[in-house]
């Protein structure tokens, strides 16, 4: 899907809205990608960000609710799991992962939420040639947007993930979600361990500020393996250049975004683009 | 102050944001003159329109007052009078009228509220020639908007202000906290009275919808008479209609939000216009 950067909804009163919210916000590309988009389809809506403070979630959540002519919301760091216990009702996708990237409004009122990064992970692996299928695969991160795209690696068919995050009762609880679905394949990791990977993918949100650390450290990768970030911002993040400094491919956390814009129109239901003179 | 319809900001994470609360919202022209205003002073935000409904008002205001890059709100009907409870603290303008159209964040975090409708009302019928100065007129509404004319057209210094709204207890409210500043020349009327008028006002939401009713009857009035509307959408309201029909000299509602945009440029902060190439 091509997108026109210069493409900015003009905003009147009759201007739907659509919300992104994190924390911080500043990194979001989603404005830049979805705003476009809603000109493409002619439809009179925006996408604006919106920060707030985990602590703030919830009264967050119940205003931007009650807004008349608010139809949805993009969530990311660091609300995508909490965000799923202010949802009426969730996808199978998110109850696996535990974690929402999209909430919308139902026709009776309700809010259901669904999560899209996994989908939209492995759709931008596949796209640049580096097909999760049969491959062995370290994740580090087993929050929100790990847990989704743990979920949707299984579901593509890895042959072995093993999960690594600090926080082990986070990492327990993915263990636990993925294993009542999947039996095999899976295990979980006290320490990230390079040694036998063909794919290794951060998935924490280590790397959106300069004094972060690096999830992990590339260099006992094996050959030929791939670096995978989720981190947009930077695009080329410490752990990127590290890895591309070692030789090893790298894939940059903006195609895991680019390969949802479908998963976000369908699921918000934006028609189908209109071709012809815009 | 000119404006440029379609410039429109560019959105992005960093982008600051404003909100216009209304029921309905459709109606707002704010967004199309403070956005290219946004774009001209080279700031990087955005007013987007917000609808609520009265009872879910305090709840969307206190969510949206816990958005970290949410700076202030703009308020139209029918929010106007119970937005006031709503602010921590309040200018002198909203403490006599009892209305506000204008919060802002403070440094500390608090909400200050403010009113610029009469002002901008008084300064938009001078511009047109119409000056209230030395003038008898006719009121129609005491709520928010009506409320904040009045106190603005009693600072200008009209000789009479006559002001009647349906609702006694909101004539009566508003004309104690009037007559707690200004001893002489206004009084309530417990219908219309057009013999003795000048400049005849709506300050009521009659004309938005189709199937109101005149807020009053235009044809008693004296020759000469300005009648004057507040309501913006549809620029020539029925009762607009219905005084060019009779030969009197109408003024149009988007005078006063016009008249605003550097009261508003000051109170949100936004600098001064830079000139130079856009």
């Amino acid at each position: 899907m091509m997108t026109n950067a210069s493409a900015v909804p003009r905003i009147t009163g009759t201007t739907r809205l659509f919300s992104v919210l994190g924390d911080p916000v500043t990194q979001v590309r989603s404005p830049m990608l979805i705003n476009p988009m809603f000109v493409r389809l002619g439809i009179d809506a925006v996408l604006v960000p919106v920060h707030v403070a985990p602590e703030h979630l919830a009264e967050v959540c119940a205003g931007l609710k009650r807004i008349g002519n608010l139809d949805g919301m993009f969530i990311t760091v660091p609300h995508k799991v909490a965000v799923c216990g202010l949802a009426d009702r969730m996808s199978p996708a998110v109850e696996i992962a535990g974690s929402a990237n999209v909430m919308r409004r139902e026709s009776d009122g309700s809010w259901y939420a669904d999560n899209f990064d996994g989908v939209g992970f492995v759709e931008g692996l596949v796209s640049t040639g580096n097909s999760p299928v049969g491959k062995r695969v370290l994740l580090v991160g087993a929050g929100g947007a790990g847990a989704a795209i743990a979920a949707a690696l299984l579901a593509a068919g890895v042959s072995e993930l093993s999960i690594h995050d600090r926080d082990t009762a986070t990492l327990d609880a993915l263990l636990r979600r993925l294993g009542s679905r999947w039996r095999v394949g899976v295990r979980g990791l006290a320490a990230p361990d390079t040694g036998a990977v063909d794919i290794a993918v951060n998935a924490t949100p280590l790397g959106l500020r300069p004094e972060d650390p690096l999830p992990f450290a590339p260099h006992g990768l094996p050959p030929g393996c791939v670096v995978a970030d989720i981190v947009m911002k930077p695009r080329e993040t410490p752990l990127l250049a590290a890895a591309a400094a070692l030789g090893y491919r790298v894939h940059h956390g903006s195609h895991m975004l680019d390969h949802q814009l479908d998963c976000y129109r369908r699921f918000f239901r934006l028609g189908e683009i209109r071709t012809g003179p815009t």
